[in-house]
């Protein structure tokens, strides 16, 4: 997580607390809606519940403990805000509804709210990267395979990538962000403490679909997705953003996996446009960012099995899977919003370094282009001759301290076979990048939903 | 895992191995359509690797070891085959292509095949859970909550929102099974060797898609979804597979673990149709589908966790994190196998006992109803004093082991309040249920789109 | 977590701050018992780090995004405090060492002061389930297995195995607690610095020991145990630490299980002292405690496995892998210190209600005691023949709603094999228990090692 | 895991299978030794057992799920296989026990098999580190941290750290292989079957004492420990086996990943023994052992977090809980004993390129060596000018490419300050160990327990 950052504000102790007085002002207003409470009685809730100042998270959260939730206290406070202007109102507090209709919808709340910046971090971090392909399409550097150079590739090609797992987190998230929904079932999820309310105080038909059209007004007020069932212990919509969440993690742990290998002393291909600074050493610029992305996408999968697993949810409320969804969820939030924000800073400040790209690429002296060698000899002399003929040169020149080219002039087997002038065009990464560009072209062309497209 | 299922088959080390050979012979078909090929030497590969018995799995696991994966073996076997028929053709065996190539295409045939039972598996566990909630569509029950009863609710509420969640897993597996790619890029994502050998064969225009053009050939070949990149260390397809997974293990541990509740021989409200003996215990029937789903929900949230962790791979192939895939994601698709499995077995095979239901809602002497009685005497007496006549009429009843209703009457706070006729429908838990037979109407419109729909 | 236990105030940013304060106090103090630096400096350093009033745990938490850590805006901090009185000491705050030696201290501090309450909560709650075991070592109630009921065992042997699993839990957490080392290495881990400053200063031999002379003096001031090496990426602590509060979440997680499942509505054996209220149903009693250590439970070994995951960490200090230690090893110091508080709590208060134990043991007309009837019929008239009768009758009996012993009585196959009195005793739970008794004599002989055991 | 590996035979279903079937032989001799069964009949099932050619393991799995175990069919063919030739001994096959005392003794069994070569593996593997360490003592190399050269470290220092941690690992796996206790508690724990049988045949004194004693026979027959308590929902054996195995391959792991950094191409400080091949390109030499233990570092602690997970295990056997334990600990044994073979391989086969470490370390121009510098200089012109100094000469050797000793004496600050001489002793790697030769001979007098030892 990042202290100070917009996922933290918006996962914070305060920020649930508004949203459960969020939830608490759209119940009261959704029964209004329908005849189930007196608009007066709506209006009143929602201004005192508009009075944040009034709710002390940590003091709500050390009443919580006997309850065993946040709500019962809240719902006193409220109600007692309630009485001391209208009276009357207070019957309309929290009525028909059971903590968890309001913790999980705030929840909910709370997770609409704190992706908002996650994805405009995300938009800012595929539109850099965008940039970064685009410039660095043709800009050859070393493709490296289980840690050992293996056949040029670009930069463009690699940051490519990196966008477009991206803009498939960013696919992710916005679609579960939209379908996150509000919680609504009383006790045990048939809502029927509203229908005896109405039934009670003859407000508004009893009919079996009150409920239902409940779930739908409550939804409505809380801007929230209208759930198709109450979901008390049908957790689909935890597991889904738990699924967003790691695998955004994950998709920003590729690129900070790369920047901290491009990134090492011997390597020196990308740096972090300003690293942090040591303690120690005054010389050191870190990959600060990469490594607290990279320590996200070690986080956030662990929380996310604790999410699934809460998926087993036994009755109509667990005891246990239910309360082992709060902290993992705010957690994974937190770590993603601190990764995205890094991520973007990452991206837009990387530097590149093309000539180390390139004096990388020279490191073994060649060897990187044998296979285009080998695929170019075969045609003349054979698969398993040309094999063998560019392993014995590639060999001899590594022992030697030559170049490949000399020590493939001298083979045998490939005397007078090509001359020295295709030999070099063969040697040469730059005239190996097969399709590269053309790959770089179509991922391109793929269109960025959010914010990046309308700039 | 089910020993001799068929999830158990589609995984298996001849699975695999089949599935790579097909992979193998899709790669030299894909380039002959491009005209990389001739067309022979396709067929002859194509044959060649369709002899399965020549492949023996173990002997290919036992050389795998020295260069990492089993793809190299397989390709001196394959060789080897199609060597002895038509030697020519052995050139273009493997050609231009990575062991990841192979592998990771192979790994997504594997998926592809080993969804297909469980979806069937998922259909069925629906079709079952649709009869089970029309069928007891108002069945009253206990509505439990941590543990203890709360108010009434219906076993058809419970069994639609079993069926939700069995939807939802359905949904996620067939979309991303939809989506799953092959894999083509060449030794670093470049599909460089393909130029190489259509420059060096003159078989085909060089300009930079072809490499693009061979990747949708080669996606068509295998019947596989065509990646917008190499997907080497892009791993999306493999996080939206755990996802899926995760997420119908833990949606199928659901009623497993409502099963194991409501089946202790306390409750004794269903049980499975034909358990498991016991070696000690004639008289024993044990839930062992239940158990063997729960257990499954336990275990393939870690190992999507696993999976997750991956997509953090870096370079152009990952050392460690791809080959930290491989056993994870077998090991879930046979869990889930497995799960599904039990689980169309369990809900078909259900059986219900609505005695015990309507006797357990009685354990209480009433106190599942005193949300209803509150209600309806709030409108009479005031929210505060309702409440805690109620409370003290029930503490009553427990307590002196009578009947709710009489110690109600006998209450000075209600005397002549309500007549007793509408007392006993006020406890009757068949008179508060709310909107659940409107939800489960609901509910039970949402379309199953498998087999069940068109059967 | 609990708020406001002793578990979150341990683990709180303050404390973090005060122990990072702690380890630069203590580094200042072990460099002058060497000669390494002033006495005077060292009393300058110790007493402007005891004025924590003035750190601000949230003003460094938003100055450490820079640096990657909150030890470079402390130091800033502490070097301003310092200077105010003895500025001629600034030169030795955090002398000679990296931010990793002081936070990894630091975190080894907080663990050594968080674990003392959950030990002492373990040891309450061995005490009270000692009590509970020795209480009820005859009390019979029905042995569950797969949920279905089994044979009889006892209350006594339940709570002794309870309490055998904390024991456990404490030897784990007490064990290595005592081993927590103190780190110090300066920036790689050569403690090299620590030998320039000496060489520079004059201040000290500079013999190749001196380094591991100042990691014992380090150790000394700080109270932790010396190192054999500095262990910034050798992370055994950590690891070690993991494994005992995982440990601790599961064991306690035991009693949890068994609390949730006994005090269920319609088995009702036992009852926490005093539940959690319900916001909806005023009658309702919920076992909070138990819920929330089932919590813990679920929660725990996924941030253990995150620790574990840290020890393969790359180079001398790992970016990525130290990083992901912070949150997960303080969130789950906090859970097991809530967990600890919650299970000394739900033991002490455990109601026990041996008439429910009773009436549960009938539940099923005497096929508890089965396995002993058909042990003794075994050997009057063969194993298979009394499996086969005692079957019969069982479900005779559970078929015909009649008592066990009549339908024995009537079945040919044992008429006059055994007189109705020892039927009786046969079926009679209170005589099936086997060696429950001398289990819970001998696994209460097992010492309680802490305040238990004095008091 | 490494198929044709000891670990992959331990753990096959053949090995579970034979251990089952010492299981249920240890429990008829244990009980003759106590009189309970006749010494023939102990001897015909021990004989039985031992034919294991008669029993199919996939045919046992196939028909162990009616029954949710493979201990009802064994014990099947079990009585058959003893019918056969002693027909009176078949009651006393299986007598008294439950399927879970035959299947929890049987993983105890192939565990403490499975961890014999995985003890002897990490035996081999500290001794090579042992000899690395001592030979690479004075080994100068960069230590790295946060991927940036920091200051020298020596790679006998690195070694010795792996050792470190390898021997930690061992002493954790051989300390809980040597507590792992049979299982024996019939059906629900209390051991009452063995009572009654006992009583019924009038073998034995029946007083509560007998289970017990039968628990210690039993023990000493399997030659497992005893355990205090049956512990089938008593899981510290698991847990603690969960444990070291999550150590082991997070150990293990960190030499790999140093493995992984210093082979990679830029770097190339060492190298497997002898790397993988790759299908495509020719010359490649890949890490492969370091790869596939880096992937069970990977795999091991998710894992571990299901077995701890299983710690809360409701009731008398738990539904779910104890069938999620079978896999995961298999695959970590599996996993565990792969990594620890290719851990050994690569220890004794690790290439050394003290000359690249020496290249490497002239790297950054000196850089690596300005925390020397600057101490030296801090007391000669202060703290602070010392730092600024040192950084104004290195930001200018980098930027014009120069030798930083010519730039530190061009700087007016350090005019005169120290002669050259000095100045290229305190820029000299070789020169600034600190205490690492101390730290790794006092690493190296930790003794190794195992066989290394004595050899």
């Amino acid at each position: 997580m990042r202290v100070g950052s917009d996922a933290e504000s918006a996962t914070s102790d305060a920020a649930y607390v508004r949203a459960m007085l969020d939830a608490e002002a759209a119940l009261t207003r959704a029964q209004a809606a329908l005849g189930l409470a007196p608009a007066p009685a709506a209006a009143a809730v929602t201004a005192a519940a508009a009075d944040t100042a009034r709710y002390d998270a940590r003091d709500l959260a050390l009443r919580a403990r006997s309850g065993g939730n946040p709500v019962i206290p809240l719902v006193a406070d409220l109600t007692a805000a309630v009485a001391e202007r209208t009276p009357e109102a207070t019957a309309y507090v929290h009525r028909g509804a059971t903590s968890q209709d309001i913790l999980d919808t705030a929840t909910m709340l709370v997770a609409v709210r704190a992706l908002e910046p996650v994805l405009a971090d995300l938009d800012r971090t595929a539109a850099a990267l965008a940039r970064l392909a685009a410039e660095h399409r043709d800009t050859p550097m070393a493709g490296r395979t289980l840690t050992q150079h293996a056949v040029p590739t670009t930069f463009g090609l690699k940051a490519a990538g990196w966008r477009a797992l991206v803009l498939d987190a960013r696919d992710r998230l916005a679609a579960v962000r939209a379908t996150l929904p509000a919680q609504l079932g009383g006790a045990a999820g048939t809502l029927a403490a509203f229908h005896a309310f109405a039934e009670a105080d003859g407000t508004a038909d009893t009919e079996p679909g009150l409920g239902v059209r409940l779930l739908a007004s409550y939804a409505a007020e809380t801007g929230l997705a209208e759930p198709a069932l109450p979901w008390h212990t049908l957790r689909t919509p935890i597991a889904d953003l738990a699924s967003a969440l790691a695998f955004t993690a994950g998709a920003l742990g590729k690129p900070a996996a790369d920047v901290l290998m491009l990134s090492r002393t011997e390597t020196g291909e990308v740096a972090e446009g300003s690293g942090g600074g040591s303690s120690a050493m005054p010389h050191k610029s870190n990959p600060v960012r990469a490594a607290f992305i990279a320590a996200t996408a070690r986080q956030v999968p662990a929380l996310a099995s604790v999410l699934y697993g809460s998926l087993a949810a036994e009755d109509e409320r667990a005891a246990g899977a239910w309360h082992a969804e709060w902290q993992p969820l705010r957690e994974a939030l937190r770590l993603v919003g601190g990764a995205a924000r890094d991520a973007a800073e990452l991206a837009e400040g990387l530097r590149v370094d093309t000539q180390r790209m390139r004096d990388n690429l020279d490191v073994t002296r060649g060897l990187i282009t044998t296979e285009h060698l080998a695929a170019a000899l075969s045609a003349l002399i054979g698969r398993d001759e040309a094999r063998q003929a560019v392993s014995r040169a590639a060999h001899r020149a590594t022992r030697e301290g030559r170049a490949l080219e000399e020590s493939l002039m001298e083979d045998p087997a490939l005397s007078g076979v090509l001359p020295k002038e295709r030999l070099l065009e063969l040697i040469d990464p730059a005239h190996y990048l097969g399709a590269a560009g053309a790959l770089v072209d179509r991922a391109l062309r793929r269109p960025a939903v959010g914010k990046e497209e309308t700039s």
